[in-house]
């Protein structure tokens, strides 16, 4: 089953020759789910190749601008290119208010809906859930009320051994999947074990957008496969970040470092930085296991 | 003086890739006027090098997401990069409650005072005056409130010609230069024919963003020496340009010739058309002195 996340945006507040605002396009068997959705994510889009129409949910982890002002232009575009099928939103109460105002003025009649979820940033919860996924918000500590995401892969069915497989009916697969013995009319018992391997173990995906370093959202991320994590300045600038309520690059090693993480990737560069391998190296001081995350680049999950 | 124009966007309602929605900035004698800020206009000063911190007056046509949703982000980051002189911004009244609801979600207390100028698009009238320029608004024609703008330089004073004035007091240059004989304390009588040439005669430019074919609004544009005009679709569409309130190629070419301006540029396409080539040669053969929106390209005025 897919599980990987296309990078669309790594940059911090303001845009940088070459690096958008946050955006990422997770693919999850085949189902798109996009994570925020900075100015200009319609465009990235294109420039990658990517199909915005088979966007089914849209997570957006807090209203600073480079995270969400792209969403009104990514819906319009939906719109004025057919799109029918519900578009599902997740995040911030007011980002409904500010949608509908625009739409308001601009005279405009989605020709799909909207179903609209706000999302509170008091306590985690599971806010999604389909045959797939689990989708819940991480509470971060940010200058406004900010959420970042967990996605977490349900325990999937045993796998059919195809050539082992090929000499019994196709109906009796959906039991042995379960990991349930089969009886055929003759007598005969078909074991689970011996036509299925087990699952691929469920991964996890946690997506921490803007947050000040703060162990209070470090329990629902612990042990997740890949981690994504702002690193937003060199620790040299701690103070800025602190006061920002942003990560240093050292700072995202240690929370996935603490966390036990298996992979981390680093985002939400400052413009400041023309370049980033040393953003990358200070983090990999702490937790090796660490990519930076590169627009249009496609991570396996 | 300068008077020139600066293409950064030149697609209609949904984005090409490599070709933004509809942004242009105007420098008139070294002030900078941007007119329409589609989504990723910020974007656009980034890579053509321009300096969006020079940028003194916003003028918005109407609130169709093509001509306005760059208008948040380029003033949230104005705002990051530690702006502080005001910005003035034109455009319909709703335009400022749009910019609110977001400044008030993200906490953003601008460092910098938006004086904001409510346009009302029931008639032509003068919005804006300085010693270098008067523009005006077009009343156009489009499924919502949407103005134009028509830029007007002043009348400027004759030129000084240097080598020959060099002898004579500099205090003596301004009654000169507004057509004025000096006595000198001799008696000697300087003719201002003598000293000056007449000064290069006022230049017009006149925006018109999103309209279809209107003779009502023929007669502010009427002789002017620029004009941009949208052409959205090839005259093949006309039934589509009248539905969605839209100029076709050949009538963009039509408006300029009824109305004697100099010079038309075309812009506004439709992302349906890949190459525009034939949008040109269609404008071309009602009106010879047409040229395509080029992004990046600037114009002489």
């Amino acid at each position: 089953m897919k599980f990987e996340v296309t990078i669309l945006g790594s940059s911090s507040a303001t845009p940088v020759f070459n690096r958008n605002p946050s955006a990422q396009l997770l693919n999850c068997n085949e189902k798109y789910y996009l994570i925020d959705c900075g100015e200009g994510t319609q465009l990235q889009f294109t420039k990658y190749n990517l199909k915005a129409a088979r966007i089914d949910c849209i997570f957006i982890s807090h209203l600073h601008g480079d995270h969400y002002f792209g969403l009104i232009g990514l819906l319009s575009s939906l719109h004025l290119n057919g799109r029918i099928k519900p578009m599902q939103i997740f995040g911030p109460k007011p980002l409904l208010e500010i949608l509908e105002i625009q739409f308001k003025y601009s005279d405009t009649n989605l020709r799909y809906s909207i179903e609209f979820f706000p999302i509170e940033a008091d306590e985690s919860r599971q806010i999604f859930e389909n045959q797939d996924l689990i989708v819940k918000t991480i509470i971060l500590n940010h200058r406004i009320p900010t959420t970042g995401f967990i996605f977490q892969q349900k325990q999937r069915q045993r796998k059919i051994i195809k050539d082992k497989a090929v000499s019994i009916p196709m109906a009796y697969y959906t039991a042995l999947k379960r990991g349930i013995d089969v009886e055929l009319p003759s007598g005969e018992i078909l074991k689970s074990n011996d036509y299925t391997t087990p699952a691929d173990p469920p991964r996890s995906y946690a997506y921490c957008s803007d947050t000040m370093y703060d162990e209070r959202y470090f329990p629902i991320i612990k042990g997740c496969d890949t981690l994504y994590h702002e690193a937003t300045f060199m620790h040299e600038l701690l103070d800025r970040a602190n006061e920002t309520h942003h990560t240093t690059a050292l700072q995202a090693g240690e929370v996935a470092k603490i966390n036990g993480v298996k992979r981390l990737i680093i985002g939400h560069f400052s413009s400041r930085y023309k370049t980033l391998q040393m953003l990358l190296e200070e983090t990999q001081s702490v937790f090796e296991q660490t990519e930076l995350a590169v627009e249009g680049r496609t991570y396996q999950l």
